[in-house]
């Protein structure tokens, strides 16, 4: 094949954007990997790209102490709470399965990252957590939208159909796409699936040099999960929602085993305080936590992520002895159409990419493959949360973290934090939790009664083994007809195909 | 040697208590294993056994039901708070301080138990948790002892002394001693530090019958760490007290690394209230923790235990959002010393013994050694908190846990809950924090600071390794001097040699 046109195109831009460098092996590449390279170039736009790295590597510095100044908690009057506004849940429950049941909410999905720390090559979705049922995250999810289509419709007698937005990236669009066909979509319309793909980026030097990880390879990663709103525009996703009537869109991150997808109480919420953009949180109790906090700064919403905040300022505490900033953000989120279709046009690209450092492996000028101590160049990102500034009403909605947040970040081997187990043992204690409060009870091989809160010490495997079927319930509701005064020896599972305790059946 | 007379004495003693099986595999047995035998027998009384075990088994099993009726929270107006007082904490920790330096407080550590589920066939005090100074936990605690008789010395300018009491178990006494004597008692004085030992009781069948795990050895278990009582009375420990002149008795359990031994505060909290007896704990939050919490039943304070609870009361939650029962008790405890003797002399006989279900090694009529998959007898104990009920004015203080609650119970190669490994993570995160508060900054190896909280994916082990000894600091105080200003690159020692960066020394 002729290279020659193609290569002086690219060599002319390379050129003008500083980046010639890349080329640097290309004697050396073969045929495949010339067309390798290419192809990675081709989906670099290079001008636009040196745009992003200067204005982002001129934002100061982060001046903590000035940030801690100007941060001020969120105010009680923009927040709902599961505990302390307990009488107004069935109210915002019942207008959220409304929009669900009028077509107005859909469900988005942040699917672009790979399980790096997970210690998969594959996407986090398609993981197996080690339930019972050996259902993937993405199998949950679905039967999750399944099961509140049902319930929606059944309380408003309209069919309807909440649609499910995934985006991806290019390092997870493809066997994500053929996981949820291979599964027949998990018993959703393939229509209503609708994948789209995030933008990636080179990582780059300090200096604005693209990275190359091998001699026809640049080093790539997805442009953040802010990135988002560029492939909403790009990919037309927004014009989808409209011609579909939607109104109201829950966002979410793959990794919560525990999320309420398209949770009407929190939509519902949402929509009473006609708020245009609502974050879900849970409390931070430990000044310490790895978690980014929700909070106002110069009078703007923003997160101010773990790593930006002093020790004085996450200590801080309010006469009721609670942390003052205590909104922990999971990366859960509520927009109008209206407020997305602004920050896509408009907000949005205005916004500078966050600078990450990173030890980023890459191929020295001899050809050698490095794998760097300390940092070596950056990573452009936008976060789905830096559009909150942009907010005319803003809302947040605090959850407990027993009930809504267990998110898979680690593999088993590791810290013990976010782990599978720590993310199954999440999952299967809320089903114990609903086995119970439905009036349910657990008893042990000698039909003795476990205690609600099981010890520790003398069970193999806690919490116990319990696991209810989204298509059975969605949060609890609805058991009291399978368990209501009965005796169950785990492992239990509720399911499409009744109640079945697996011991008992010789499983 | 001749058995014959010992052997008459002690069947006729079994047979009088239905215990004559214990005996079955005499015949069979060598010299040594029959003086092995007569010695576990000589340590039983078996006729007030059997009244121990009349008296337990009589016992309504616990009404749940009932009990949750039964239960209020811990009232405000006996509470203290590290958070909701803040501005009282100095005026308590001056109090405590006195009464320490007119030598009228005494420690007195639960250490009876062994590290059976952490893996280790030695006292858990002497395990090594892998600090950087590969202190082990009862050198830890001494260390605070001699640091707060320093602080209190030098603050009333009379010399004190807080005598330690460590109650140790048949299993746990001389391997105790021994360590205490070999290590210098950590910079006490000898006499200081005294040890006694909890009494043990055999394990028994549900009908009786005390069980035997080798053809020559009864099944012997220390009988709870309300033992303590018991112990304190037959070894006429109190008498020690009192000859000391102590007025104040601060109890805990040897299994928590961050345990503020005598903690000032604390004991002065309780004296200004005029407490007898007080209990430290700290904030439950999630409902089904595995944690005790204080409460009263019956206009009695108690500890209801985990396993007692049902899960409806376990989430009751308050207007606030808190959880109704939080004060989660962390065998932490204040008594007078008055109260105590009253305790030991009149009511602690009178309580009966809680007993325990367990899967009990036996070995068979055929001398087969069995292992039960199932529970096949009981232990019998007393709770260090059963006593609450007695006191005329009981107070509660709760503290946070990451100050002040961290214990070790498993072994790291378990459920990744209260290991070595969380338990060294918490006393670096807390040492992490003081140098922070004191003014002092962390760096990585290039000099950059490191954020306050430290992402979990950039670092090879976290928290920031940084160890500070308590003879430096018992609570955070007085290290301005030495980090004030200052950037340290992790690891960082400080101790009585000085402040010492490991990697920058080559270590």
């Amino acid at each position: 094949m002729d290279w020659d046109r193609e290569l002086a195109d690219q060599r002319q831009q390379l050129e003008l954007a500083d980046q010639a460098h890349l080329l640097r092996f290309w004697d050396e590449l073969n045929e495949a990997e010339r067309a390798e390279l290419l192809g990675d170039l081709s989906g670099c736009n290079f001008s636009e790209i040196m745009q992003f790295f200067h204005r982002a590597m001129q934002m100061p510095a982060p001046l903590e102490q000035q940030m801690d100044e100007q941060m001020e908690p969120v105010p009680r009057e923009v927040q709902g709470s599961v505990t302390r506004d307990r009488e107004r849940l069935p109210e915002w429950e019942a207008e959220g399965l409304l929009q669900i049941s009028e077509n107005k909410v859909a469900v988005l999905l942040l699917a672009g990252g790979q399980g790096t720390r997970l210690g998969v090559a594959y996407p986090k979705g398609m993981y197996n957590v080690g339930l019972l049922s050996r259902k993937t995250l993405f199998q949950i999810q679905a039967e999750r939208i399944l099961k509140l289509q049902q319930l929606a419709s059944e309380q408003f007698g309209n069919k309807c159909t909440i649609p499910w937005y995934i985006m991806t990236s290019g390092r997870t669009m493809e066997s994500t796409e053929e996981f949820f066909a291979k599964n027949s979509y998990f018993g959703l319309q393939e229509g209503n699936v609708i994948f789209f793909q995030q933008g990636m980026l080179p990582a780059m030097t300090f200096n604005g040099k693209a990275i190359l990880e091998g001699k026809s390879k640049i080093s790539m990663a997805p442009d953040g999960n802010g990135g988002l709103y560029r492939a909403l525009r790009n990919q037309k996703i927004v014009e989808d929602m409209e011609k579909r009537g939607i109104g109201f869109i829950h966002v979410y991150c793959v990794d919560n085993i525990l999320v309420k997808v398209a949770d009407p109480t929190f939509i519902g919420f949402c929509v009473k305080q006609q708020a245009d953009c609502g974050a879900k949180v849970v409390e931070k109790t430990n000044p310490t936590e790895a978690v980014g906090v929700v909070c106002k700064v110069n009078g703007l919403y923003q997160v101010v992520e773990y790593s930006e905040i002093t020790l004085v300022t996450a200590q801080k505490r309010n006469a009721d002895g609670r942390l003052t900033f205590n909104a922990g953000n999971i990366c859960n989120h509520f927009f109008t159409l209206k407020f997305l279709k602004n920050i896509v046009k408009d907000y949005e690209p205005k916004l500078r990419h966050h600078v990450a450092q990173k030890k980023i492996p890459y191929i020295d000028d001899h050809g050698q493959h490095i794998k760097p101590d300390s940092p070596n160049g950056i990573k452009l990102e936008k976060f789905v949360f830096d559009i909150f500034q942009f907010s005319k009403k803003f809302v947040v909605f605090e959850v407990l973290r027993e009930d809504e947040f267990s998110p898979l970040k680690n593999a088993d081997s590791q810290n013990g934090k976010d782990t599978p187990t720590t993310a199954r043992h999440a999952l299967m204690s809320l089903h114990h939790r609903w086995v119970l409060n439905a009036g349910g009870n657990f008893v042990d091989e000698n039909r003795t009664r476990i205690p609600a809160i099981p010890s520790l010490k003398e069970l193999t495997d806690v919490p116990i083994k319990c696991e209810i079927s989204a298509l059975v319930s969605y949060a609890g509701e609805g058991l009291d007809k399978y368990v209501s005064g009965r005796d169950f020896q785990p492992p239990l599972i509720i399911d499409e195909k009744g109640v079945r305790e697996l011991t008992a059946n010789g499983l």
